[in-house]
């Protein structure tokens, strides 16, 4: 069956909001998802960024902090901003990249999230990223060992020239079947709803 | 009773969007609402951008049509492009804001973004604008005299100017009672719920 392409970065407030409620929003419409980790530094830089846009532009930083805000409370989800923002999220990325492969990268993905929003973790050190890797039934020091191949930081690499060609800019993204792109938490359930008429349809073709 | 501020600018796509639903969907909450035409201009400039994000990042330009225009199908409405991208809006922003003191902003502007959005039109030409003015059930030429006022037009930089000391950098934004700022018209529902709670409440206190 298709899969609804979860594109996602662990320094993006908004991917968090996306992470906690995903799967569960997908099993109810029947949809598989795949979750795609990639890095919003080299997209940012880019189009000229070389922070996150709530970083360059203070006004929409602090709107956006009450935004989260307000929709984790209405969905009963903690958060908070962590110390450091955009928190340095390469390594993180790199494991869930290795997590994609192998099948674990949504438990361990979510737990990377939680310690970052809602504990204000910091999400590039070894204690956080061990439990998360626990968190999803992975031994630490194995993945360690597999995201230090210079091959799999390639393909780290290529996944967000990936996400640039499918016409990503910001995170999180949905992209369907056929290519059909849809930007920012607040699009999940258009996503879900647009990839659930394609696989009831039979066809990878957007109406 | 306290109303939901709507601030809104003629060249933006997602100001149609909400233009065309807001007074439906308040009415239905028992919300009364405002309408506040500013400029975008002044408040990108302050950004850096000399012009529309969307036209500064095509990545992000190419996304809007695609999701304004999916979002209108759902909706019922028609939406193209204008052939000038970001429109002209100042004079019908001048015009709005002397709806706004004399009580037809609403279908003024609803007039002015069908124009623009469903049929395509240049809304800064005169012939656009008298038609807009008609559906207000005003003559036109009474409208340019007033607004060619240098009093009226100076209000219309300090209501640019209230709208960035409110925290707003781009539109649509709503702002509730006690300067409560939703951005998007993905979050107008928000807002509305937020103004009717606080109504409720008898108070202009956010929770």
């Amino acid at each position: 069956m298709p899969r609804l392409a979860f594109w996602y970065e662990f320094a993006s407030p908004y991917s968090y909001l996306s992470a906690m409620r995903l799967d569960a929003e997908a099993a109810k419409a029947g949809v598989e998802t795949s979750w795609k980790p990639f890095l919003l530094g080299p997209i940012f830089q880019a189009q000229g960024w070389d922070t996150s846009p709530f970083v360059l532009y203070p006004a929409k930083g602090r709107y956006m902090v009450r935004d989260v805000s307000r929709i984790a409370t209405a969905r009963g989800l903690p958060f908070q901003m962590p110390k450091t923002f955009p928190a340095r999220s390469l390594k993180a990325a790199r494991l869930a990249l290795l997590g994609q492969d192998e099948g674990w990268a949504a438990p361990f993905s979510r737990a990377v999230f939680a310690a970052g929003f809602a504990h204000g973790e910091d999400i590039s050190a070894d204690a956080v990223l061990t439990r998360a890797a626990e968190a999803a039934g992975q031994d630490y020091a194995r993945l360690l060992q597999c995201i230090s191949d210079p091959g799999h930081k390639a393909r780290l690499r290529a996944q967000t020239a990936e996400a640039a060609a499918l016409g990503v800019f910001g995170a999180p993204a949905f992209v369907c079947s056929g290519n059909e792109l849809f930007w920012g938490d607040d699009r999940l359930d258009q996503a879900v709803a647009w990839q659930s008429r394609l696989n009831a349809a039979g066809s990878p073709l957007a109406s």
